[in-house]
């Protein structure tokens, strides 16, 4: 858990700190939707919102059940969340692709 | 469109009045995400939040679609949506199944 935690943590910068997209949660297929969710809940608590990306079906649904889990994450924490999809076209390797990413905005319980 | 639009409505009242699962919009893989996000942005203006079910990563892919349309859907309203996910437990023919099932609240642009 602790590891997955930091490698997505770790992939969160892998463009840079000038990258405006440095700071979005990529989630593929193969992401641990609990490792997502340490992540989603860690930027949260650091700074009450969070951007998440996903592309193609298997990644929505495994950003879709980190955000879930990560509700229940962040309960100690007294927060809760909420989410806003939306498209955008992302060139992935020089093809452009269609990405779903959700905003999440932290409120209290 | 427009036909999409009134079976899914239909769909919604498939289970009958009792049922406190009959207000629930289900999706399934197979849901065009245009339909289904009309369906969300009906039941939004008439009573400012829906349930929306979906099981297995294609349910839950085009769930995400249809509620990134409806946001566009709703603009025209001035209204615009979040959602929160959360996991249950339903019976599907006999067979116990995860599902998740998204809140999707209004709030005013």
């Amino acid at each position: 858990m602790l590891e997955d935690y930091n490698e997505i943590q770790a992939s969160q910068y892998h463009n840079g700190d000038d990258d405006p997209n440095s700071d979005i949660i990529k989630v593929s297929a193969k992401s641990r939707s609990t490792a997502v969710a340490g992540a989603i809940a860690g930027v949260i608590r650091d700074r009450s919102e969070a951007e998440v990306q996903a592309i193609g079906a298997g990644a929505v649904n495994q950003a879709v059940k980190a955000m879930a889990i990560a509700r229940g994450y962040l309960e100690r924490d007294e927060l809760d969340i909420n989410f806003q999809p939306y498209f955008i076209d992302v060139d992935i390797d020089g093809q452009e692709r269609t990405a779903v990413r959700f905003s999440v905005y932290s409120f209290g319980r």
